[in-house]
């Protein structure tokens, strides 16, 4: 099976280069699941539901979100009857969505899709290793889910590495998100699970994590706030990372990274192309 | 100008990589100069001075340092006869060691090398933008110095991009340190900075930042430590990022990320090879 | 009833001014329940059983811990065997000892002593409004418990404040600790409860919290370490809240603040003196 | 000379107890000085000009700040023409206002007022420490100035005590502000500078920091915001210091803190009525 994961869509420049390229990549690349995070997809802050309505028209089937998941505060609502669109899953009881989600692939199989957000440096949910447990107890890798994509939203590249090798064996991805940089550490951990520690972010790379360097170099070093934050406006790379897994065990047997457009250097999985 | 920068040595196995390789690296690649942070060198703890020589004996021009940088108590002796050791220069005023050193390249050249350490989500350190200002003020790039290196070890992407930003066109290389994963992110800014968000480590990738797995996981998952933290013994990678300069300018012309060895998918400048 | 709680009794100091004065105020005070944080009393770092017997042998009826609960690497054993000892409770599952427990107070009643940890500023630890629900639910105040102590230690004076107006109505005292100063802010909130921001330290306040103050002074000024904490020696302040109940509903009815011998003002509770 | 120091102005119920009860306070305890925090004197978030003016109004002689300094935009621009509105002195160079101030007493004494930020769960900034001895060098108590108070704005009572013991002897008076509630810690260290952990706050207690507790509360179990902050609307207290110095050497000869009002127990100076 052979699957794409795209890190944080950085606003409009993130959105329209995913509109661009994802349709062409899914035909070229055959590809059989996308997931997307999208926690920054609506002007650098949380996602609406036409984008989401848009990033599934685009080929993604699952959309993974973070720290920023309610900041357009129409996501509290609209993600009840979003079933693609699935938040950390260690939010507290009762926080609408949810945080993991049984998706069909576009070849049929069944995919379990998490979430699931760090601690250390952000907010204090609950606790990720026990969430990830619980939900990955009934899902077993190879039985019930054909494969599974962890999407781990953290700051702290140790808690990320951590949730792999926990992961490992249980699922067919861990990759990180939320740093918007990608990483070269792409590789496939013993017990058989891909894993990345950042997908990097879909957006424009000049600038500070997607946004417009002015105010964050101004807020860095006056440590005052003298404007809003904007997502940078210049050419936008697309980042993430390609599967493939083998589709009797669910775990990954081929793992790249993928980088396309703007000011970074091309990477493609080459096992796909010929 | 070439020059090689290593990310941050973990450890015997950190050790052992570069004592394997860097003089091949060094001879092959024609290498001008060569920075290597320093902070894990020691067990994972900071760096004593017989590492230091042996840093330098493997090819090392300038050792740069981090949060970690007196960890071993010797280093806050060792450091003041040490003249190719550098510190962070935003600790406070009357730290042992320099902030800023001025080496001389195997050709010869004049290379200011420069540490500074981020505050986001870390110890608070004076004001690195301010700091670098002062540093680079009286080291005009092209003028003064030949070259000027900028390790900056920080936690937070946006904080080591803001000061790539900040530095851009002062600097032939700004890189980040302190993550230990290696960012694919390396490009050359609009200014002629070449810039990474981070060099990675050199050391062994199984593990959770370069550390042997089982502490760390403990400790996410029970909350109490039980151990102490070892360097993961299996086989290590050598991460850095190579620079090409304008001699004249000592600005950057090309730059390539650096990955050997380990469990890390390879990476060669190409513009070295041949 | 009446209950006298202590805040972190911090090292021998802190040790000895509770072993001298705390029999004496069970007497004339005619104290039906004493609790003691006990998460500094080696040495400033955790708890050793022979203490733990020393502070009940002094009149404590429970003792409550906090982040430095397991320093004393013996209190993970020991505590199992510990009934009056309490650990924060959203520790997660699996940890050592008891995060609630059901004492017998002098008097007979039955009295359910609560410790959690607040996460701001602190290690990110399970959702301790939840735990707190979880915790209170099979124990109403009047019916199956006749007083309910929770020690909340944590640094934020807003987490403080918002478990005590979360368990405002459902314990007789909520009280803080972790920042060993004293708050002057005792007063019953408008559900029954009696509040106090932070119960402050038994231990020498002429050092940094407790500590002496040439360490403490040594790493703000030079970020640097230099030397070990170590208990400051002077004249100790026994510190901590008195509170009265309503036999029949468990409530507080009277609150005042407690404070004897050291370099504080002194402050008694009036209407227990005569 | 006798000095009145009241902590954080919080929004109108702050503001009113202050105007209500200060200018009788001057009066009836012959006050030479006032100062006043008032970082949260507009609704919650930073001041205006014209809260500026009714502070001083009532009775203030400086106006110190902190992390809120300058929510109110206006504030970076009126700050310049209010020469006794004091901005912690650690902000970067360049920031609007100023650090320090010496004001002119009631009595016509010269009084050093300084603003300082801690940097412990706090921003970034400048040493305090350093900046600390800047401010005071040229500014030698008993000599320069007749008085000297130290508006310490800080979340870590670590670090305010240790601003407190660094100043002994060359301040009449180190006070914490920020964490709103009221220590009661007051007094004199042994080099004679009145001390106290934290003034707490003039607004009203029964909220969280003085903010309305419904939205605190969502926040604190939902971990999602759901409205915005207001400023708790009960009966307020009004809290803060009172010291008296020696006129000859500046230092500290009597301490007591101040609170009237509100939910609070009540205290004042005996050593000023009769
Ligand atoms: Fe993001
Ligand atoms: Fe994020
Ligand atoms: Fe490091
Ligand atoms: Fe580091
Ligand atoms: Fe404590
Ligand atoms: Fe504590
Ligand atoms: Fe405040
Ligand atoms: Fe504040």
């Amino acid at each position: 099976m052979r699957m794409l994961f795209l890190g944080d869509v950085m606003g409009r420049p993130g959105r329209e280069i995913v509109g661009a390229r994802l349709p062409g990549l899914v035909a070229s690349w055959k590809l059989d699941l996308v997931v997307v995070n999208g926690e920054n997809a609506a002007g650098g802050f949380g996602i609406t539901e036409a984008i989401y309505e848009d990033l599934l028209a685009a080929g993604a089937d699952a959309i993974t979100l973070g720290n920023h998941s309610f900041d357009q505060r129409e996501a509290l609502v609209f993600i009840d009857r979003a079933p693609a669109l699935v938040r950390p899953l260690n939010y507290p009881a009762g926080t609408p969505g949810r945080g993991a989600a049984l998706v069909e692939a576009k070849n049929g199989a069944r995919v379990l899709v998490l979430n699931v957000m760090g601690r250390i440096f952000m907010d204090p949910l609950d606790d990720p290793f026990a969430g990830l447990d619980r939900a990955l107890d009934g899902a077993m890798l190879g039985e019930v889910a054909d494969a599974v994509v962890i999407d781990v939203h953290a700051e702290a590249s140790s808690e990320k590495q951590a949730v792999g090798h926990y992961c490992d064996g249980r699922a067919s991805l861990v990759v990180g998100t939320h740093t918007h940089v990608p990483t070269a550490d792409h590789r496939i951990l013993t017990g058989g699970t891909a894993f990345l520690t950042d997908a990097g972010m879909c957006g424009c790379y000049d600038g500070v994590i997607g946004m417009d360097k002015e105010e964050p170099l101004r807020r860095f070093t006056r440590k005052l706030a003298s404007g809003r934050f904007e997502p940078a406006s210049g050419p936008a790379s697309l980042c993430g990372v390609a599967v493939e897994t083998d589709d009797r065990t669910g775990l990954a047997v081929k793992v790249a990274p993928v980088r396309l457009g703007g000011s970074l250097g091309e990477a493609r999985p080459a096992f796909w192309e010929n």
